[in-house]
Order: C-alpha cells, then structure tokens, then sequence
C-alpha cells in the first residue's frame, strides 16, 4: 500500500510527526512526481509548506509540501556526519566520545559559501547558523572532526575590514593553542585573497595549516564549489604538513580538484568562474583532491609536530592611515597631495611598467616627484607594486624608476598590491621606524617575495 | 693582401673616408678578433672610436675601434630600405618614384621600441631621432612603402596624458586623410593599452587599420623584440582589412608571432615579458607572422575600400575630473568625499566581486553608500568594473550589488577597469548630460563590451 499524505496536516507538523529534521534524507511525492534528497534548513518564517531538498545532482529544489507523502530514507550524509561525535559539529560542544581523527577547527565569516538563496528576495542571503555549512559537504565529517565551530561575524567580505581580519586572527590562534590540527576559515570571496595575506602577516609563530575557503557559486546551484574546496581545505589540513595561511579553492572549472594556493601570493582573477583564485608569481603549495589525493608542488614551510609544538600568537595591529592608489595617465598628483595632507602613513602605488609613475608631463603639472618627495619627509613609506600584475618590479632600468627610488620609494618587487597594502599596514601598526618599515618591506616574511620568477608562472 | 688601419685616422675618420653610414653593414677588425654587423648610429658625442654593430645574433656589440680595419660589406640591409623609395624613411619627405606597396604613415612617441642604450650613463635613452627606429626593424621596408614619419614628442608611457592622447588621435586622422593606407604607432608599453583605448574613442569614422607597437626588451638585446612586433605590425596594417585600432606584440615568449588584441581590451599583464599585453575577456583579432602569414582569429570591423574610404575624425575631447579608485578592505568613503567636494565629473572603481564596494561596516563608519548617494545628487557618473580584470559584473546577485545600482553606479559589464576610464573620459568631454553618459557606458562604440564571454578566454 502506498503511503498517503494526512489531511489536515502542514508539512511541518509531518516532519514533526516523522522525526525529520534538516540534513535527513527524505522523498516528498505529490501528484506532479517524486523528489529525493536531503531537507535543507528553512531560509525564514514564511511560507513553511515550502520544503527545500539538496537534490543528488547538487541542485536544491523547493517544493509546495501541502498534501504531499513525505518519508524518512535511510540516513547516510547525516550519519556520516555524526559518526565521529554526534551532534559535535552542530553544537560547537564536545560531546560524546573522542575522534581519532584530525581536529580541524572551522570560523565561519559569511559569505557565498556560508549562504542560502532566499527564494522570496530573489537573492543569495547569509546562512542562519554556520553549522548549516555542514549540510553542504557532509563529506567533510569523513576527513576530520569538527568540533569547533565559531561565528566570530557575519558579512559578506566585500564589507571586511582590518578589524575584522584581527578578529580572524585572534579567533585562529585560539583554537590552534587549544589543540585544533589546523583552522579552516571559511569566507566571501570578493576580498579572501586580502584576509589571507593579512593572516599571513598577522599570525606569529604559525606552526600547522590554515585554509581560507569561499565559494563562487551558491549551494542551491548543481555548479556550487563550496563543497569540495571545503573537502579540500579539510585535506589541506590533514595532508599538507604546512605551516602557511592557504586559499584552497578550485584549480580548473571543472570539479576535479582544487590548488592551495600560498595566502601573500594568491588574487581572485575572475569574477564568476569557480578556478577565480591564482597563484601569482608563485606556484601552487599543492594540488589537491577531495577524496585525498595530495600532490606537492613546491616546499611549504614545515609544520611542528604534535610534540614540538608552541604558542601561535596574533598580532592584529593595522595602520588605519594606510591605502592604495593607482598611477595612470592624468593621474594628477591631487590625490597623492590629498594623503599627505590627511597625514596617511603608507601608500602603495600600484606602478606601471617595471615601477613607474608620473615623472614629467608636457604641461609639467603633473609629475609626482615634489609631492613624493614631501611625502618622503613627512616619513610616508610609499611603496611600488606591479600595476601588470605578474612580474617583478626593476628600477635601475629606466631614468624614471632611478629617480623615483631616489626619492625613497620602496621597489616591492614582485609582491602584489593587494599584499603589499597589507603588509605595509600591518609594518606600520607595529612600529613608527620609517627606515625600519622600508627595510621590512623588502624582506621575504611569508611568502610574498618570490626569490626567482619561473617563466611558466605567468598566466597559467 | 690583408686591409690595413691607416696610421693616425680616427675610426669616424675612416668611416667618412669609406662613405660609411649609419645602417651600412661593415666589418671592423681588431686585434682581438672580426666582427661584422650593421653601423648603429652614435648614442652622442663622447667616445667617437666606439662604434656600435648590430650583430646578426640581434644584439649590440660596443667596438674600441681605434686602429681597427673598417670594411664595408654588401649593403643588404641598408638596400632593401631604400629600395622602395630611396632616403624616404629618413627624411619623412617624398622623395624619388612612387611605390607600388602599401602606405604606412608612421608616428613616433618614445618609449624602449624607440630608444637606445646609453653605455656612459647605463640606462636605456630614447633615440635621437625616429628613422633610427628603421635600423633596429630594416625588413619592414619590404612589407610597406613608410614615406610619412612623425614624432609628435617623445616622452616615456608612463608619463602619456589625455592631452597626448588626442595629439596621436589628430596626427592618426589626418595620415588617414593623407591617404595612408593605415598608421603605426610606436609608443612605450607601460600604458601602451590606455593609448590604444584612447585612439579607439577618439577616432571617429575609422575605416582603416591602426596599430601600436612598443618593445619590452631595448634594441641593444639579443631578445629585442620591437623588429618583430613592427614587421607584424606593418603585415597588420597590410592584411587585416580591419578598421580597429589594435596593439601587435609578441603572443608567445618565442620570435614566433604576435596578435592583434583589440585596443579596448588589452592590458599590460607583465612587467617585463614579451608576451605582456593579453587580450582581456576577448579573443586577439588576429595571429600574425612576420613573413606575413595572416590567421583571422574573430571578426573585426571591415575596413573600407580604397574607393569608398570616407574623412577619419579626431576628437580629443576629455574630461580633466575623471579618476580611478579602488574599493577594498578599509576603503574609508574618504577619498570617495575628497573627489566629489573637488567636483570630479566621473570615478571609476575597480569593484570586487561582481560589482561590489563596502556597503556596511560592523563600526558603521566605513559604507560607501551615503558617498554614493551624494555623488548621484551631484550629477557624478561613478562606473564600477571588474577589480579581478577577468570577468563580468553582475549587480543583480547580491544585495550589495542591487543597493549600489539604485544608487545610479553603472557597472560595466566586462569592460577593464582602463578602458572604462579613458571612455568615461571622453564621453563627458563631449556632453554635460550625465544620463546620456551612464546609458552610452553601457552601450558598445569600440569593441569595449563583449556580447558573451567565452570559457576559454580566461588568462590564457
């Protein structure tokens, strides 16, 4: 005999009445067919007959439950998820007995990753708990236990601030000195890559991994990366005997595997596309599969041992008079006039060609030279990054890249703007030794100097 | 017999005395050993008994030629420029018997495909003067009869404004107007792509090809690329039946080919390689070989016949207050303040995401939205692009996205960040009504916005 739907009853009341709460699997029939999947969480109060499923193919799909059948299938994601400690990742508790596995401590942020689409406001919206992460990737329960799971805030990473990237970095050294094998972070994208270098720099004696996770594409979408970057964070963690701040996310748009990429060298170069993040000027650290597969690619900084291990500290100071300004043609050195004045600390130039900005123009109005040169003895550190991106800054080569040096400003190399801003802010949050930040700035401390530029890095 | 050095001449002497010239292939003979290669032109007067060869490997050799044996050798080189039109390229005159190849007017601005090395003071010089240029590519006399050359001024790139900008654009126009059959530009490549962006906005009723060229490497360098990148340049001009504006350089890091990328839609994304310049979101208009092999890549906008070819307008017009900022974390709104108090008429933001910038901050200090709304009040056009370079804006995903665009932000589809500057620019130097500045943002003139991005695009 079929099972019927019993009148009178609302959708929840039958949930209610099966004992199904979100992350069982479950199939709801109605007289259009029958769906099978997991119950995702509810986005709000409104409209409760609506019952979101996680379908196999990754799709969710939300349905009108009124007078639907709706019953239990045997448990496997949620089971898996509980094997190790149950209800442990939900609560944020120890509870139960001890995993053998590796401890991965999770901070979720917001974000993509971290959201559901509200069916109602047509848009992506934050999750309501971060456990709901979880039912995204129940894969990740098999890989290590969660037992920590904080939400130091919630916003979407075009709205972090350094405040914010202190926050993260107290809240990982924290769970790195209370025992946690590594931290995964997971975050917006839009700014990861500014977070990953701030933890860089703003976690000392950082001795075990710690992944940045986001997604491109939303978890009710067949296409959503979060839950195999977040398997692959969890591998990172597990596999990579790193010592280093790493964003693993998607290496090619297929669902393949991911690259952990090294937090001072990484950009997101794509605004939709899942493989966005890159290695710039640098390899990946590996290349990684969700199911654990692990490939080296260059050497990392050595994790500690379980025994060896010591104290992880973080230092979140940040330069709040520290910004990034670009030089273009009729760049007028207004704006540059404009910072000194509002007496800004730092400037990073993003700089064309091998270094360079406004020297001369036709109408001589606008050379940067006098207003570098104040700025240099009001003690601003300006600081030089390649404007192209890729490449290394050099200048000896030209007049102009000799003059500009000879007036203080710091050639970075090849580090990226987005890190050079942040270290620079993170240099002058510490100490007001112009010459002593210079001097740091163009001294390798996480990465962010590649030694030697291979010519197979670009682009690819 | 062996030649011998005649006792007591100077080695400029003896070049005077053979009827030596710059561009003459020569062999000088010392004690220490042959060499032979073409006469480079002398840097300045100190040290007349160092000549500079151009060897057949590509480089430049310096010879202490003080009692060597000078030699001249079969002109090969020197013959094959005057061939079409003897002295022509030199003095920029008409001179001698018409020829039967293409005509291209060629414009000089400086920049390292126009420069020499200076031994004494040790740093790349720009040239003398712009026929030098000829003695580093001599083959490209064979593809095109070169009987107009300019040289509007001659500064570095990164030292280019507007006002240059439209000097190139009245030059380009009235060599069209002349009767060129197209025009090459050389120009330094720091901005290079701003230029080429330039030109495409202020070139109106363009029916011919127009190409810019630059090297990476000065002439002095075996891997000295600017003699390829014109050869390719001029086959541009000679083969492509393309009315764009586009910049030929190196494809590849190898002497292989270069392509035509689009003016809108190239960057520098390279300090220093060969290959810098990238097509961004948009495939190269062409592959092309500087033998002349010619492979289409996408269609470009045709040319006209010689019949039909109409009167190419310049208009140079640009708005002086028009800038680029960048949002990021901890952005204050302050800069945003600071340019519209100055009354700027145009920002452009290189956005994250899809078109994003802080809209709130946990200490509620840092939203760029109330600048926002004050700078639509003002009649400010502020366009957002991609900050990732890679990709295209959508507003509509996100809250954030959908909060700015009420706040009259233009996001700008895929267009780059530089291109979406020099537009804004030149639309608000032709009119004051800032709607019909925001619609024409959004609408396609030069090839700035691409109707569908396709996958494989992306950095490759």
């Amino acid at each position: 005999m079929k099972p019927q739907a019993k009148h009178g009853t609302t959708p929840q009341n039958e949930l209610e009445r099966l004992g199904i709460s979100p992350g069982d699997r479950i199939t709801v029939t109605t007289p259009k067919g029958k769906l099978e999947g997991l119950l995702m969480p509810r986005a709000g109060e409104e409209r409760p007959e609506i019952l979101v499923l996680k379908l196999d193919n990754g799709y969710n799909a939300g349905i009108d439950a009124n007078g639907a059948v709706i019953e239990k299938r045997p448990q496997h994601a949620k089971a898996e998820l509980q094997k190790t400690k149950k209800g442990s990742f939900l609560s944020g508790e120890k509870q139960g007995t001890a995993s053998t596995l590796p401890k991965i401590a999770l901070i979720a942020t917001g974000g993509t990753i971290a959201s559901r689409v509200d069916y109602k406001l047509g848009g992506v919206q934050p999750m309501l708990s971060p456990e709901e992460i979880f039912f995204n990737a129940p894969e990740i329960a098999r890989i290590a236990s969660f037992e920590k799971i904080s939400r130091p805030f919630t916003i979407w990473s075009e709205n972090m601030a350094p405040q914010q990237w202190a926050a993260i970095a107290e809240q990982t050294a924290k769970e790195l000195n209370d025992g946690a094998d590594g931290v995964i972070i997971t975050h917006g994208t839009d700014t990861l890559h500014y977070t990953a270098a701030a933890l860089s720099f703003m976690l000392k004696n950082l001795d075990r991994p710690v992944a940045l996770v986001g997604a491109q594409r939303s978890p009710d979408r067949g296409s959503f990366d979060g839950s195999m970057n977040l398997a692959c964070a969890a591998q990172y963690i597990v596999n990579s005997q790193a010592a280093e701040v790493a964003i693993v996310m998607h290496a090619t748009s297929n669902d393949d595997y991911c690259h952990a990429i090294r937090g001072t060298k990484a950009r997101k170069m794509h605004s939709s596309r899942r493989d966005a993040f890159r290695p710039i000027n640098d390899k990946p650290l590996a290349k990684i599969w969700p199911d654990g597969r692990f490939e080296k690619i260059q050497a990392a900084r050595p994790a500690s041992s379980k025994e060896t291990r010591g104290k992880v500290e973080a230092d979140g100071r940040f330069e709040a008079k520290t910004t990034i300004i670009k030089a273009f043609p009729h760049t007028t050195q207004e704006i540059l006039d404009y910072l000194i004045e509002k007496k800004y600390r730092g400037i990073v130039v993003e700089s064309t060609g091998l270094g360079h900005a406004p020297t001369f123009t036709i109408d001589k109005k606008h050379s940067w030279l006098p207003s570098l040169k104040q700025a240099a003895d009001q003690g601003i550190v300006v600081a030089f990054a390649p404007q192209t991106i890729y490449g290394r800054l050099s200048p000896f080569v030209y007049d102009a890249g000799r003059m500009l040096k000879k007036l203080g400003v710091v050639h970075c190399q090849d580090m990226l703007a987005e890190t050079a801003y942040v270290k620079l802010g993170c240099l002058l949050g510490r100490t007001r030794d112009q010459e002593e930040v210079k001097r740091l700035m163009l001294q390798n401390i996480a990465g962010e100097i590649s030694s030697r530029l291979s010519f197979e890095d670009y682009l690819d």
